[in-house]
C-alpha cells in the first residue's frame, strides 16, 4: 500500500490539472480569454484559486497552451528520432505542421482553441514566450544532430522558433509554414 | 521675439536631455547599469526625477540607449538612399555594421558603452525590444523598395532585426553579422 500512494497522489494531481485546463478552455471558449479570471476558472473546476496557481504558475496563459518543457522534449525528440532520410529542417516542419494553426486537419475544438490563440493578442505572446524558451534546447539538439555546434546554428534555431508567431497569423497558416521554411533550406542547405 | 521662444525651448529641451543622458552613461561605466539608481542620475544632471521621466519614459534602459523611433527612421532611410546596385540585404547590413557591438572602428567612449549593453541582461532585453519594434516599418520600406509585399518580407523583416540580439553577443560580431546576412542573402536571393 506504501508504493501505492505516490501513484494515487500523481492521479490526483493529474486529474487537477486537467479539470483546471479543461474548465479554462470551456471559459475562454464561451466568454473570450479577457473576460474570464482565475476565479471563474478555479470555481469550475471545484478547486481553490491557490491550487490553480499551484498548478499553473503562469497563471490563465499557462492554462490553455501549456508550459514550455513540454514543447522543448516534443521538439527535440522530433528532430534526435526523425526518420532516416529526413532532414533536420523537415522534421522540424513535420512536427510544427500538426500544432495549433498549422493542423490541417484539427477536430472542431482543437481549431476553436487555435483559433483562440491568435485572436488574443495575451496568449499569441505567450505561445511565442514559450516557444522562443525552447531555443537553447532546440540549438543543442541540431548541434549534436548536424556535428557543428557555431553561430549559423543558433541562429537557426532562433529563426525556426520565431516562424509560428508570424506564419500563424498569416491567411493559410499551413502554405506560410512551408514558405518559410523553403527559405531556411535555401539558406542552410546542409540542414 | 515671438518667434524665438519656441526654437529657446527646444534647445533648453535638448540640453536637458543631453545632461541626462551623459549622465546616465558615465554613472552607469563607472558603477554598471545595476547599483545606478534614477535618483542618482537625475542629481547627476541637476534635475528632478519626474523630469528624467519626462524626458525618457522608458527609464533607466532608454536613457543610453534611446528610443526606437530614430533607429526606425534611420532603418527605413538606410533601405531606401542606397546608392544604385546596391541590395536591400546589403544596405541593412551595411547599416547594422556601423551600430554598437558591430562598429568595427569605434571610439573608446563607444566600446565601452557597447561593452555594457553586451554584458547587462536588462540593456541587451531593452535594445532587442526597440529593433524588434522596428518590425513593421522595416517590412513597409523592404515592400516598398522590392514592390512586393507578402509573407516573405515580413518574415524577412523579424529576420534582420533578430540578428542584433544574438550576434552581438558572439565573439567576433562582425563576422557573426556577416555570417547572418550570407544566410538571409542565399535564402531571400531576389533582396
Amino acid at each position: 500500500m506504501g508504493q501505492t500512494e505516490p501513484g494515487r497522489r500523481e492521479r490526483k494531481k493529474a486529474a487537477t490539472r486537467q479539470a483546471l485546463s479543461r474548465a479554462a478552455r470551456d471559459l475562454f471558449l464561451e466568454r473570450g480569454f479577457d473576460n474570464v479570471t482565475v476565479a471563474e476558472i478555479a470555481d469550475a473546476a471545484d478547486t481553490a484559486v491557490s491550487t490553480l496557481f499551484a498548478h499553473f504558475p503562469g497563471g490563465k496563459e499557462a492554462l490553455i497552451l501549456g508550459h514550455g518543457a513540454e514543447r522543448e522534449e516534443a521538439l527535440a525528440a522530433a528532430v534526435r528520432n526523425r526518420a532516416e532520410g529526413v532532414s533536420i529542417l523537415q522534421a522540424l516542419r513535420d512536427f510544427l505542421a500538426t500544432r495549433g494553426p498549422f493542423d490541417p486537419d484539427p477536430d472542431p475544438l482543437s481549431r476553436r482553441v487555435a483559433d483562440l490563440v491568435i485572436a488574443t493578442p495575451a496568449l499569441r505572446a505567450y505561445a511565442r514566450v514559450l516557444w522562443t524558451g525552447c531555443e537553447a534546447a532546440l540549438a543543442k539538439v541540431i548541434a549534436e544532430q548536424a556535428g557543428q555546434d557555431d553561430f549559423s546554428v543558433r541562429l537557426l534555431a532562433r529563426y525556426v522558433l520565431e516562424i509560428p508567431d508570424l506564419a500563424g497569423t498569416e491567411p493559410d497558416p499551413s502554405a506560410a509554414l512551408d514558405a518559410a521554411f523553403a527559405f531556411l533550406r535555401r539558406g542552410w542547405p546542409g540542414f
